[in-house]
């Protein structure tokens, strides 16, 4: 079997010498393409109208805000990472005396480094141009709802070409300069650490900034949301930017990146030294990518269309041009399967069902937001209530399509031969991750069109302009479910395919360490350290969350008798006195040094518990701690974010005159209800994700380590 | 190797048949003892003053309205356990048709009948008993806490013994008469039925009545607590014994039951017909049961001690006591092994470490109860949001915990031979069970004297006799938070040996097939089916749930109804007409109705998930899918069990004069948070554990039926 294997790998590698180089090439070119595109609509963006001062004034108050607090975030990170990559030089992947050279080691280091700063100069340029277009977006919504949408969808496409760009550029480059699949894996965590400081930290960061605001301006004070004297008014706003631009594209960088690691891993087992599965990898990237740029292109509210339409049609437009593309390319490529092009289609399909599924559970006009509404009206607790239950039934269609998906793309590529089965769900990953770049742009038009309406109202547009804004931030609301559920389907087989990574890199160790009567086939639930890594994974998921739901609520806290000091020691600022500003500036110090001081925490205990189970249980035990990391993970991410979409909704719903409209009892039970799932939704539920990613990369990662020292 | 085992076998066969018969002899005195123990304490009860008409009056009142609930629930019940029965007979162990005889099929029916009518007698009788003591438990308080404290233990005691000595005796008959393993597990899935109608369906129907009470009562009419005008109030108070005494009996009956058979169906297998492994678990079992003798009887309220430490005192006495009489047990029979000891040793201590932090986050001494009635004071959000993180912390101990002592037992065991380190977890259940009737005992205690405070309020005892009816109270809340804890980890255990016992009979079916190269080892993660099970089953707990809540939700919206119509029906009641009564079993008809109508959908979507998984992906999909079930169940319970332990005691916490005291904002938050947590703590978290038994068992008993019908 092997032998006859080896002399195909041979014979194709001949025959696919062109393909490869074709591949190559097509890849590259669509890299540069994605950049040149990203760069044009950048610099259209800057090139619109921007001539309002009062706008233009807060605007840039949130830009400095943003940047600060990404300025000191990166200072944080650079600390981490450098101490994360000394560790990594010494010890990964084998101890750095040991090893006949060190190039091994340096090369895990800088590809670990080079995979922190590829996402951090994404997430920079595309908050960057994000906060430009805010403004613009505002004064556009003057003249209708059409030119405002263009320059929204424009900002956010910026974001998600240059992360999907960077993406696949910096995947391909580790490959062709390091060659080596653990590298790889070094990069994503790289990717990752970003990710974690990125998404739970801007998470904690802007529910802080929205809680504190809401709580001590609206409710103590009774000053107007938005309103210029809050002091947490502009971290508010910054949150917006930070969590939910730079948070999101970080995460699905990062997902990106190790779904593509993961299937480069697997692929490189089964290529034997010809390169043609890994090459699959690139193709599909680079052909989503491709398809992406397609579908930001045509994104346009016509006439009769709305601009939730324009965004859902850019999705399907994105899906079209992917499965036509891949389905050519398979035809033309001769080392190309029919089979995985099966096990893609499967992923991504599977992405679009998890998708309307989150919307159903989440949007208004659906049966499920009006009966949380029409529950308010006996009580905040039921408010509570109706919505926990609904998140936990919202939880079941998604976790249903992940699993069948997994079992379809295996058994479709099963009879390709040994490992193809797993790789299959590698490349399920894949394809559900390659319309990224056109989810992204969706979603960080969100944040964008969310600023630009309050920058409407505080310059004072005008009705018409706020009544155009609101139709693009709901619009932005709407797509944000939708994307969130699709985000934590694509990290769910990403992360089932890292498993498989993890065993693959457990038995490249062994190999190496000529242990081969100790091969992994896989891990055997009745095996009791596999068992006793199962129920501590499942745990996991459900401590780092508290711990970061009450970092934003200690932060909070701190911010609150921030925003009660500015009111007692600036003189008039309550009062509104002509000239008389609060210190914006010290309030997005708090979220920013509370946020980064109670992630560190809670990202420590997911890392510290992988290493703590490794060294009791062995890779059986670690294999066992991804699984229940992963079942709970995927859980509590999608109740908690679709709870939370599901009671701010609620809370708009009633808000738009509904079961007695703004004011009655059943919105002050509504309102109760968002502010729970605020954190949930903004902060713990799009976290896990990332802690899921983070934990199963340092297995991959210690694996060898695990290897050699354990109790049991 | 086998051959030597067999020789050995032989040779212990000689040796051992006298300790067999001891064993048998031991065990049959103990639940003799038991049964006249526990009719001596019912008679003592019965005897004790009952002069109060009022108290008597309406302690009659609620005694009809649970036996109402009990009928009722056993005529719906009997027709479930009738259909069953047929499809048992008609289906199980083989099809009828294709048996040699139709013995073993009848044999299985008539075991599963059994196992629902033992259950049922003991609930029955525990509940007529529990309903005798509480209006005599308010006469005693008049005289102190010392005769109160004992009338209201030796009423749950009657409960504790009933329960924990026919569940032995069930299990010892089945063996005897039919010797069959399959049949045990009959046998337990009967009483899993039951538990699953009287934990769940009493959990619906208690919080249905709390809460519409509640509602209607305090909060729209502002009338107060207990107020006899409520058509809700007898409901309420029937809704404690049924969900508390009826319920958690039913529910560690069904635990006790499963531990046993799932230890009898692995210690058979290794036992190959020399009975040793069966016989420790009936003598580990008969010596847990003259334990928890002990361990009652010794139960006292001492001059300077307080009742929670009498119950303490009596729950460390017994564990004391079984420890050193199952170390005697295993000096003198030479058939016994010190492993196995230290197994169900580990499982005990567990056991009580568990409780000791459910403890910790739910006991208002200890730091978490103040915190979450702190954060009370900015809001219901707020309570909702340090409640949930808290409860989501409350995980970790417990699933750690189970998960090592699963993992020691294990390796403690494994050098005895192939498979004794699963019996050997299946030991620590059966030892973490083993003081199961004192764990009872305290836990009716609980409901007992909580109606006797009601009692005493509306008979007009006066302030001492309630001051110390509240000292018992109280101290049945927190003694009850323990024990829930201690429930859902034993729980975990047995499902984790069920888990092994759905191995062993799926290997057995194969055996008798001829199958021998399919025989399982295990199943493994990687494997898409078993990870396709894993998924689907992780999502269950979240449904099952979801659906209790909601039917909460809807079974308190009609009842609520029910109140209106009879406060605008029945003139005079609002304003306290002497001689006017509401109808209180009306509303007692609408929560029976209601919880068996809510229940059965949420236990059918459960059943039906274990087809459907095992017609799709054969029995490697049935072991994940049960996996999966046991980690997000067990994630879960806990966390639903906490949290609403921690609200409820946040409110208490605040009513004693803390943060505001009573009336203020802190406790208008304290008490949403607190409606929040009554389904999560009294329907949703703890049927979650019969739950995951009724699926353990329904895989098991299918599992030739998967073997021989899947689609992969």
């Amino acid at each position: 079997m092997e032998t006859n294997t080896a002399t195909q790998a041979v014979a194709q590698a001949a025959i696919s010498q062109n393909a490869i180089t074709t591949i190559f090439v097509l890849a590259g070119l669509t890299i540069v393409a994605a950049f040149i595109y990203a760069a044009w609509l950048a610099k259209w963006v800057r090139e619109q109208k921007n001539e309002n001062k009062e706008i233009e004034r807060i605007a840039g108050l949130i830009r400095s805000g943003a940047n600060a607090f990404i300025r000191k975030e990166y200072t944080i990170l650079a600390i981490f990472v450098a101490v994360v990559a000394v560790i990594i030089f010494l010890f990964l992947p084998g101890p750095v005396w040991q090893q006949p050279n060190i190039t091994k080691n340096l090369n895990m280091t800088l590809c670990y480094i080079a995979g922190a700063v590829f996402s951090a100069i994404a997430g920079k340029i595309g908050l960057y141009v994000a906060s430009l277009a805010n403004a613009r977006t505002a004064e556009a919504a003057m003249h209708g709802v059409e030119p405002a949408f263009r320059i929204g969808f424009r900002g956010g496409s910026v974001m998600g070409l240059l992360v999907v760009g960077s993406c696949l550029l910096g995947v391909m480059a580790v490959m062709l300069l390091v060659g080596d699949a653990t590298a790889l894996l070094a990069f994503s965590f790289g990717a990752s650490s970003l990710a974690l400081f990125a998404k739970a930290g801007g998470g904690i960061f802007t529910k802080t900034a929205d809680v504190s605001a809401d709580l001590a301006g609206k409710v103590e004070l009774g000053i107007p949301e938005d309103d210029p004297r809050n002091p947490a008014v502009i971290a508010d706003n910054v949150g917006d930017n930070v969590g939910d631009v730079a948070g999101m594209g970080a995460d699905l960088f990062d997902s990106n990146v190790a779904s593509m690691a993961a299937a480069v891993v697997m692929g490189t087992v089964l290529d034997g030294g010809t390169g043609t599965n890994v090459m699959m990898v690139f193709c599909y990237a680079a052909l989503g990518l491709l398809a992406s740029l397609v579908g930001i292109a045509t994104a346009k509210v016509s006439d009769k269309g709305t601009p939730t339409g324009a965004l859902n049609s850019s999705t399907y437009v994105t899906t079209a041009v992917f499965l036509v593309l891949t389905a050519l390319a398979t035809l033309i490529f001769p080392i190309f399967q029919w089979r995985i092009w099966g096990a893609s289609a499967v992923g991504l399909m599977v992405g679009v069902i998890i998708g309307l599924a989150t919307n159903y559970f989440t949007d208004d006009s659906k049966p499920i937001v009006p009966k949380v509404a029409h529950a308010s009206k006996s009580g905040p607790a039921f408010t509570i209530l109706s919505g926990v239950s609904y998140g936990f039934l919202s939880v079941a269609p998604a976790m249903v399509g992940i699993a069948l998906s997994a079992l379809i793309a295996y058994k479709l590529c099963e009879p390709l031969g040994p490992g193809y089965a797993m790789y299959g769900i590698s490349m399920a990953a894949v394809g559900m991750l390659s319309i990224v770049g056109t989810i992204i742009s969706s979603d960080a038009f969100g944040p964008i069109v969310d600023n630009a309406r309050g920058l409407a109202e505080m310059g004072g547009l005008g009705e018409e302009t706020i009544r155009n804004a609101d139709e693009l931030d709901s619009a932005g609301n709407t797509v944000k479910a939708v994307t969130k559920g699709f985000a934590i389907g694509a990290a769910g087989l990403t992360v089932i395919s890292l498993l498989g990574a993890f065993m693959s890199e457990v038995n490249v160790s062994l190999t190496e360490m000529g242990r081969l009567d100790e091969l992994l086939t896989g891990f055997n639930i009745i095996d009791p350290t596999v068992f006793f890594g199962i129920l501590v994974g499942g745990a996991i998921p459900a401590v780092f969350s508290a711990m970061l739901i009450l970092g934003v609520d200690k932060n909070a806290q701190r911010m609150i008798a921030e925003i009660h000091r500015q009111f007692t020691d600036i003189k008039g600022l309550k009062e509104g006195v002509e000239g008389v500003e609060p210190d914006y500036n010290k309030c997005i110090d708090i979220a920013t040094e509370g946020a980064l001081k109670e992630l560190i925490p809670a990202g420590l205990v997911a890392i510290l518990a992988t290493v703590a189970v490794g060294f009791v249980g062995g890779v059986n035990a670690v294999g066992g701690y991804l699984l229940g990391n992963i079942v709970t993970g995927l859980l509590l991410a999608l109740f908690m974010s679709n709870a939370g979409g599901l009671w701010d909704n609620g809370k708009k719903y009633i808000e738009a005159g509904n079961m007695g409209g703004k004011g009655s009892d059943a919105h002050k039970a509504a309102v109760i209800g968002d502010t729970v799932g605020d954190p949930f939704k903004d902060t713990a539920g799009p976290s896990i994700n990332t802690q899921i990613t983070v934990v199963s990369l340092v297995a991959s990662l210690l694996a060898t380590i695990f290897l050699n020292w354990s109790i049991f």
